[in-house]
């Protein structure tokens, strides 16, 4: 049974940082279909996308070439906080007993707290070099509304969120945080939009929903020509940018001579998933390395393990491009789980297609094993996590028991994708007791799916 | 006018950790006057201290040894955290067109998200070792008790935390944080003590102070012959500690080739200031540096520039043993201002003896300005700062435009102690133009200073 006296911090120089992001498209022996055109349903082209994203991006969407240059305006501001920690999780180990070596990717030391600002920095400088002088998004949680916050105070643009309006309530201090770095936040649904008003004459309490607030955001950009949209995770750009996560991984882990058996990452729309595994797997197809890839999702929103592979709408009002995804059906709404950042419908076209292709497997888990494998890691890794990795973190101590049990001593690599500063009302909740673990009957999903378009 | 091409982040190896802390004592011209038992006003010995501190601690208080060494059980925890980082902030000089170098180092990478857990380790490291199985303290908005909370957590020990009943009531997430690493804590005044009774038979809804915090736990102690009692900041064993920061720094600073024109950091107890400034204080008196170096404490409290240096008790209840040290006197109870760990009546007595000694400078700042340049540093370093150390970052920015107007190229560090995720209320009360400067009377400063104990 091996024991590796690896140091607790993996860290890479500024002069190691990967200067390019990595397209995983390249190199699939089966090319993911093509978005649809929401009206004729014909593959969508550029010209469908230039409303809403700098032709820079929409290139990105679509491109099949292997590596894109990361602009060196986007390395400066990545410097802020790049490259982020590896850190081997040494005492988590101890207390679990385990002879696996857990190793965490920390991308919490960001200015807004998560992994959300690998793409908000580059989203926003193509749309700043285009000339866009505002951009709209939505916004659960807040964590994806920060992190454009801070993106476009870097390059003096101007930015309106939706923010779901549960969220906006019941947690003012993300809020807040955007409003530090010069952002305008509208609750959502909103009286700015028709949609929002026509949810507001229903409903002048409605909780919002992330589907919600991005058919707002969409609309707003829509109707003002000088504005651009940004997507926070699920298109095959945002994943790409996010692949510097995995790049990092990879050298650090190849610093201290380890190669992992098993990658663990949440999935809400799957950036943050795609952003560690891709390269990871680019390593496996290459014959390289071999792990096993394991997406970890709530079970609450259990788009890859209970939705079905098919054309769906990325929001409520249906008025995004139809994406060929894991869906639970654009009108699911999922119970009130505390990781705002994966109660969304669908999963990225791009992860859906993997796992497709069996090139990744996926769990589901409960939100107070969540947590409890959240205060384990606190009390020995001192972290508090958000409770989005805590998926992940609770996958990752499940390996790491079975381990126990077999002897193992398997290389387990996990992606923390940020803190949970401003979720602690939700640990609040699981230590009082009052968390619960949601039921999703079978009825449920089968009437969200109803709402999935059938395609002629 | 120079400009130097540093990197954004300068960081140190694990295998560069400084080993050991430095005691400044060991090196002033003048040795600072000794604490005094408070019935006999004689030098306060070390069994006068036993029932609150172990004795390793006692040790550290009292001794003249220029450098201790950090048990390696300590520098385990460290390394979950440390080295940290130095920061060159580079876009905040291009926001103000200074020809000024202004680096930052950055102790809210600690899991408190701020610079208490370098003392806190190690100060329940030494309870720990000495058999210590609980201890007790006091805590204001919440940065040391969390951090103490996260530190007993490596040790398996217990605690109890008196919070300020003020921050108890509107920071609940802080009061989450410690709990999350299992410490059990109390609004203050409480009813598990007897001087908390009597406040609350007074005032049901007493809103407590740090000076009736520190009251009932030294209370709650004294009377548990198994507890001790741990304090975050005041006295010579927590300041050095704390020294670990600035000889980070140093080793960082060389590591780019620069040396410090000015050192600026907050003070509130002299924790924080006395961890960065020490370090370099020892290599001026050397000869190897001239910076200038400045406290920097609110205008609501005031203690180095308004208060006097007089022997005064640590706590309300007047349960301390006598300190020498600039005081506002212990009845002092400053104007609510957002900074909590900047609201205390006295100084360091290490701190107040080396203002005495005309070794450091101080100045004190109103809040608006001090968000005013937090604003800025969040806008292009990204970093949410805690309020208390915008004190420090608003005098940073102070001198960057005064070398902009003279032209110097002057080097400035500072240390950023900690984040602001936990303080956003205060952007917000910033933000939407609720934040008022208090204005401070001689008269209320005179009046508390009638509780400083005349010494016969």
């Amino acid at each position: 049974m091996a024991t590796k006296n690896t140091p607790k911090k993996i860290l890479l120089d500024e002069s190691e940082m990967p200067t390019q992001w990595y397209n995983l498209v390249a190199d699939l022996p089966v090319p993911p279909p093509p978005a649809l055109h929401p009206g004729t349903h014909e593959p969508a082209g550029p010209e469908d996308f230039a409303p809403l994203f700098p032709m820079a991006l929409i290139e990105q969407e679509v491109t099949t070439e292997r590596y894109i240059d990361i602009p060196g305006e986007v390395l400066d501001i990545y410097k802020l906080w790049r490259p982020s920690p590896l850190f081997r999780a040494k005492r988590l180990e101890e207390l679990l007993d385990t002879p696996a070596r857990i190793y965490y990717k920390y991308e919490g030391v960001s200015p807004a707290g998560s992994h959300k600002p690998n793409t908000a920095v580059p989203q926003a400088y193509y749309n700043h070099k285009e000339g866009i002088k505002k951009l709209t998004t939505e916004t659960g949680a807040g964590q994806w509304g920060s992190a454009l916050a801070f993106a476009t105070a870097q390059y003096g643009m101007e930015l309106e969120v939706w923010q779901v309006a549960a969220s906006y309530r019941a947690k003012p201090y993300r809020r807040t945080m955007m409003e530090i770095w010069g952002a305008t936040v509208h609750s959502s649904p909103s009286e700015v939009t028709e949609f929002g008003r026509s949810l507001l004459a229903e409903n002048p309490d409605h909780p919002g929903s992330l589907g919600i607030a991005i058919s707002e955001a969409v609309a707003m950009c829509v109707a003002d020509p000088e504005a651009r949209y940004a997507l926070g995770s699920v298109l095959n750009h945002v994943l790409m940018h996010q692949t510097i996560i995995g790049e990092e991984a990879l050298l650090q882990l190849a610093k201290v001579d380890e190669v992992p058996d098993l990658l663990v990452g949440c999935t809400g729309g799957g950036s943050n998933f795609g952003g560690l595994a891709f390269p990871f797997m680019r390593e496996k197809m290459a014959g390289n390395m071999n792990p096993t890839i394991r997406c970890v999702e709530p079970a609450a929103c259990p788009s890859l393990t209970r939705g079905e592979y098919r054309y769906d709408f990325g929001d409520t009002a249906g008025m995004t491009p139809l994406l060929k995804m894991h869906t639970l059906g654009h009108s699911f709404i999922p119970d009130p789980i505390h990781a705002g950042g994966l109660r969304y419908h669908g999963m990225s076209p791009l992860v859906s297609h993997v796992y497709d292709q069996g090139m990744v497997e996926a769990i589901a888990i409960g939100q107070r094993e969540c947590f409890d494998a959240a205060i384990k890691f606190a009390k020995t890794e001192g972290i508090v996590p958000a409770p989005e990795p805590t998926h992940a973190l609770a996958a990752a101590i499940r390996e790491a028991l079975a381990c126990k049990e077999s002897g193992e001593d398997k290389v387990i690599l996990t992606a923390l994708c940020g803190h949970g500063h401003l979720d602690l009302a939700a640990y609040d909740a699981y230590l009082s007791g009052e968390m619960v673990d949601y039921d999703l009957p079978d009825e449920a999903v089968n009437e969200a799916m109803k709402s999935v378009p059938v395609l002629g």
